[in-house]
Order: C-alpha cells, then sequence, then structure tokens
C-alpha cells in the first residue's frame, strides 16, 4: 500500500486542495466557502457542498460577534471540546456547555424535556454577544425558537446543525424562520463534529490570517 | 412545520427503527448491527452500512476487552469526550487521549512526525488491555502498524475510522492486515464522532441489557 508523502504541516493544506478539486463546477459564495470546505474535511462527506444554507451576511454577523468576545453555547460536550480554544483565546471569546450542569438536569426534569432544551434556557442568563451551536439536539433548537419569540434572548447567531432521524429536519426549518442569522444544514446531516468545524471555519478566518 | 409528538426519553428508540427500516433488504450479520446503527444514528449517513467492516470475531474480543477493564485510547479530544463515562465506570473500563500531553507534542516534533503518532507510541506503556480508537489521523494507524510489527503493542481491538483525503484511505487497508482485531469504515468517511459511536456501541451492548 503506497503512502503519499505529504509532511505533518501540510496534511491540511493538502486535503482542502482535494476538496476544492473535487467540489468541481459547484459554485460556492466565496466568503461561505472556508466554512464548506471545513465541514466536508470532517466528514469526508460532499453533500454538505449542497445543504449548507446561510442566512443573508451571516458570515460578517458571525465574525463580529467573535471579535466582539461572543460565547458561543454548544449542545454537547463533544462539540465544546472540538472548537480550537487557541483561537478564541485570542479572540477573547469562548465556549461553554451546560449539559452537564444539575440545574440543567433538573430544570428538564421538572419540564418534561431534554437537558439540551433546558440548556437553551440557561443561556438566556448570559451576557454579551451570545453564539448557539446545536450539533446534536432538535429539542435545543425547537425551545430556541421559543426563547426568541418571547424576547428572552437574542443570539447573534445560530449554527443549526442537529443530526438525526426524529425532528432534525423539522427544527432546522423552524429556526430558518425565526428571524436570527443562521448556518443550517438542511436535512438530516450535521453532528457535533459539524458544529464545531463551522466554528473552527470562522474563527480560523479571524485568527489564521 | 409538523413536529412529531416522541417524549424525550423515546427519541433514541424510535431513531434506531427509522434506521433499522432505511436499512430495508441489507444484511447486517446481528452482532453487529447495533455498532452500524449508531454509526448511522451519529451521521445520518447510510453509505456506513456498506462500508464498516469486522475481522472475524471481533465483537466477542471487543466486549471481552472491555469487561476486562480496558483503556481505550483516542486520537481526539473529541472521541474521548464522546464515549459514555457511565458505562466504562459500569465495566471498570476508562477512555483516554494523549493528544494534550506536553511529552507527546516534544516526542512528534523530534520525530518530524505527528502528535498522533506519538500517541500511539505512548500507548505501549498502558498496562492492561488496550483498545485504539482512531478517529481523526491515518498517521497514528500507520504508526501502530509499526508498533505491532515491532512487537511493542499488542491491543485487543483497533477502530480505524480516521476521515479524510490524505492517506486516510491507505491507512485503514494497511491496519486491517496487520493482524489485530478490527472494526474499520473503509474509504474517506470516519471520524471522532464515528469512533466514539462505534466504541458507545460496544459498552451499551454489555450495559444496557
Amino acid at each position: 500500500m503506497h503512502l503519499q508523502n505529504v509532511l505533518p504541516a501540510d496534511i491540511e493544506k493538502r486535503s482542502m486542495e482535494i476538496i476544492g478539486e473535487e467540489l468541481g463546477q459547484i459554485r460556492i459564495d466565496p466568503e461561505k466557502i472556508d466554512i464548506v470546505k471545513r465541514v466536508i474535511h470532517t466528514s469526508a462527506d460532499f453533500d454538505y457542498a449542497r445543504n449548507m444554507l446561510f442566512s443573508d451576511g451571516v458570515v460578517e454577523k458571525a465574525l463580529d460577534a467573535l471579535q466582539k468576545g461572543a460565547t458561543i453555547v454548544t449542545d454537547t460536550n463533544m462539540a465544546c471540546t472540538g472548537i480550537n480554544k487557541m483561537g478564541l483565546g485570542k479572540l477573547g471569546a469562548k465556549a461553554v456547555c451546560f449539559m452537564a450542569d444539575p440545574d440543567v438536569a433538573a430544570r428538564a426534569k421538572e419540564a418534561g424535556s431534554t437537558r439540551a432544551a433546558a440548556c437553551m434556557e440557561k443561556a438566556c442568563t448570559i451576557e454579551g454577544p451570545v453564539i448557539i451551536a446545536v450539533g446534536n439536539a432538535p429539542t435545543a433548537l425547537v425551545r430556541l425558537d421559543e426563547l426568541v419569540k418571547e424576547g428572552k434572548i437574542k443570539p447573534e447567531l445560530v449554527i443549526g446543525v442537529p443530526v438525526g432521524f426524529v425532528n432534525v429536519v423539522e427544527s432546522k426549518e423552524i429556526i430558518m424562520k425565526t428571524g436570527i442569522p443562521y448556518i443550517v444544514a438542511r436535512g438530516r446531516k450535521g453532528g457535533s463534529n459539524v458544529a464545531a468545524a463551522i466554528c473552527n471555519a470562522l474563527i480560523y478566518k479571524l485568527t489564521r490570517k
């Protein structure tokens, strides 16, 4: 079996070149291409070249929020772990996940809801700009939609990429009508890795210039 | 937008039913089906129904290793975070990731290699049964193959699901010839989420009976 001789430091660059070549004729706006490519890089799944939807001007708004030191709230510890901490540090931004917090578990139990939904309620208490990144639980997006409509939270950006088979497709359609700037992977696909990849693509736009 | 009324506790069960229905005529051995379904559950990608390869008797061997309190070594902190700690605890098993260890970074720099490869060297020092779970770096599998051949490590199982475009396909073919029991996703696809999902499927076979 023949291995390509690529230096460790060059593997990511070469990967992105291959992805760019294979995207071929698919046209993606220049400010979005880095984001789509990083999601394909993390999944090897070219479906993301077609299913990712961006609200008007969302990339500029997201970068502005990160530069203002936004708090990224994820719905899994996995996604939170996957976000580049060095990049966040350079921006004075941070990533948090409330899923393992005892008060979140208690609130979910009381409401007969999910911990992910309770996390969205806890996110309402954060001061400063907030980015919501959902890679797992559609119930988080459904609850977020309600909280926005109730005036309890106004995120700068929602990354809506839960994965799965029950209410996932629907939750993404709902959140795209809420009026928050969004980056969404339409359909069933997504995941904690995809959520982290989108966050990192945004962070790298500011920190790897 | 109409949401299905599924209780939080029933979402996973309903998801697995849908995956089972959509697998349709694809035949998968009974001891492997839970693993394949959990990978599809984490990715919404039915390619995994066809690309997952299992060495002979690997599931039984993997369960035996977990029951003996195996240490799972992952190549990303994300995968390590995604493995169910309550299940590991019940089995007396554990999951570790050396990627952020200073000695690993130093060793990789010295060798002109990757930190993931250096992690495999560090894994040789673990006492007791070891399971290697690679969801990101093909260089980890390539180095693991060398270390096994040098007699420095003998894992009970390798989960070989790195994702990507440079030497990923090749590294999986190499590791399937090393002689270690394996679960591999052939081709470019995989990821930290897939690695964690395979670990969790194995853990749940023992702890959710």
